[in-house]
């Protein structure tokens, strides 16, 4: 298989894994390696980043010299200028300089970039948001997170911490958040919360619909047991269902009132294995934006998939090397 | 008085009065002429603008040729690309071309811009916040609102109605707006709402301190009035201020979580008429910001005052036309 003419690496560095993706400047993902994270300490993922770069590029015949850019995306805090990730929070990193760490191994202009920013970059460029400037991705998975692109450019912020949606407060003095802070968004709407919150009426014997679609077993209970039960009728796991819609979209609408965007696009796990909760939480968007903010917005399912973020990462890497 | 070498118009159409100054590139502003609004028909308002404008310049000696740029700041929904008024509350205007109407009368660029988006720009140019590329102005008057600066740039939204931070919702199907929506921020905590609802309470004879405070005339009872019950201890008082300072807070900490910026200026008649609600509010910002974001960002007063409109608008005019 022939490199294409503009070679991008666009690498994805979750908490267990880490993609690397040999794209071009249309956006297409020509190959794709993955390593399990044997070893988190930086040097030893930067290795491993390293190693699943040098597979995808023998695979299509290229050598790193080939490479424009090398763009990665982190769950994380990341600031973009310095390649450091502030707060990894799943590979238990803080002010780690990653971006210096990938370029000494690949010799090549390196751009490390928050997930779901990477993720709104690529959907905007060649996903569903494509020729719209103003974009907002929402993604609801195990956290709640969103992308903003503004005005046809990716914005980070001051820091490199902007789009930290999870984490505005919603209920003050409210549910403790796995950040540490008190009423997120995410206490109550992330994946890994939802099915917390469903344990905890289980086991004040107020979930029993539930605990049913979750085959009888506590431990299976997630939001998939709530979708379920609320799908056949079950009072309470209706009721929690519209609670979680309306704090999502409540907030997710005045995003919108907020930034005014042209797209606003929809992932992540919960939102996609929910569709019932889905439905009502467009619905509460729909409700709560003002009514020419939301006349003005067209709300999209993501649509590149797991490869938003490899995509987003490789093509905003050879954005920011002119290439 | 000479004329400065490059010059700026900045315009400030409220609801009764037109003022426009005369202003150079470093955002000093030489000259200024206002009128009371007469007629509020569009073509009247675009002659009475233009006859102030004359006015500016013959005391600086100037004939509008010598004017670079016009930037008019409306209290309203603003798009710039096209000069449109789109909703112009106090004027009650609606799709108005007024940058037509204006580029009609002077022959020179005209940049339409909503208000506090001009505050915004003027005091990131030459106010507190001057050197900051990420800037958010906060304004608590008789109306909520904002204006963005994001990554150096205005922020306006994909179609002119971004900042509309007075009508997020707090409260779903809650206390009714002048917008017409319910459980906007601005129907809890804009002055007239504060007003308002103080009304509601003596009414209700619940606001003794209150009126006592306003000199036991009810039709002054005001958000002045509020805050001197409060300073006396008055128990009903400090609970309604401290329920007005923590959704402003709450709010305001959110945008501060979401879009890191690196000056939070907060204006409006509001906050500086009632200091011990602002103590408040800014309590409640840095309780509920996000950590990192609170430590990155500087809170600050605006520091052009009245002038910030004017002295906003005409810069932003001459940045749009590259003078």
């Amino acid at each position: 298989m022939a490199a294409p003419s503009t070679l991008a690496l666009g690498c994805d560095l979750g908490g267990t894994n880490v993609r690397v993706a040999a794209l071009d400047a249309s956006g297409h993902v020509h190959q794709v390696s993955r390593r399990k994270l044997v070893d988190r300490a930086p040097e030893a993922v930067a290795d491993q980043l390293a190693e699943a770069a040098g597979e995808v590029l023998q695979r299509i015949g290229a050598t790193v010299d080939q490479v424009a850019a090398v763009g990665v995306g982190v769950a994380g805090q990341c600031f973009g200028s310095t390649g450091m990730v502030l707060v990894g929070p799943n590979l238990g990193w803080r002010n780690v300089p990653f971006g210096s760490l990938v370029e000494e191994r690949l010799r090549r202009p390196v751009r490390i970039v928050n997930d779901l920013s990477a993720a709104a970059w690529g959907e905007a460029q060649v996903g569903g948001a494509r020729g719209a400037r103003d974009v907002i991705l929402v993604f609801v998975g195990s956290g709640v997170g969103a992308g903003l692109i503004l005005d046809g450019r990716l914005y980070e912020g001051a820091g490199g911490i902007a789009g930290e949606f999870g984490h505005i407060k919603v209920v003050p003095a409210g549910r403790k958040c796995g950040c540490g802070e008190l009423g997120c968004l995410e206490a109550y709407t992330g994946g890994h919360n939802i099915a917390r919150r469903l344990r905890e009426l289980e086991a004040g014997g107020r979930a029993r619909a539930i605990l049913r679609a979750a085959g009888g077993d506590p431990t299976r209970i997630s939001g998939a047991a709530l979708e379920m039960a609320a799908e056949e009728g079950d009072t309470e796991a209706l009721a929690l269902r519209s609670e979680i819609a309306q704090m999502l979209g409540v907030q997710i609408g005045n995003l919108v009132t907020l930034l005014n965007p042209a797209r606003l696009i929809l992932g992540g796990g919960v939102l996609s294995g929910m569709p019932g909760l889905k439905a009502e939480t467009i619905d509460w968007i729909r409700r709560s934006a003002g009514r020419a903010h939301i006349d003005q917005v067209t709300i999209l399912d993501a649509a590149l998939g797991d490869d938003a973020g490899v995509i987003g990462a490789g093509l905003l890497a050879l954005h920011a090397a002119g290439a």
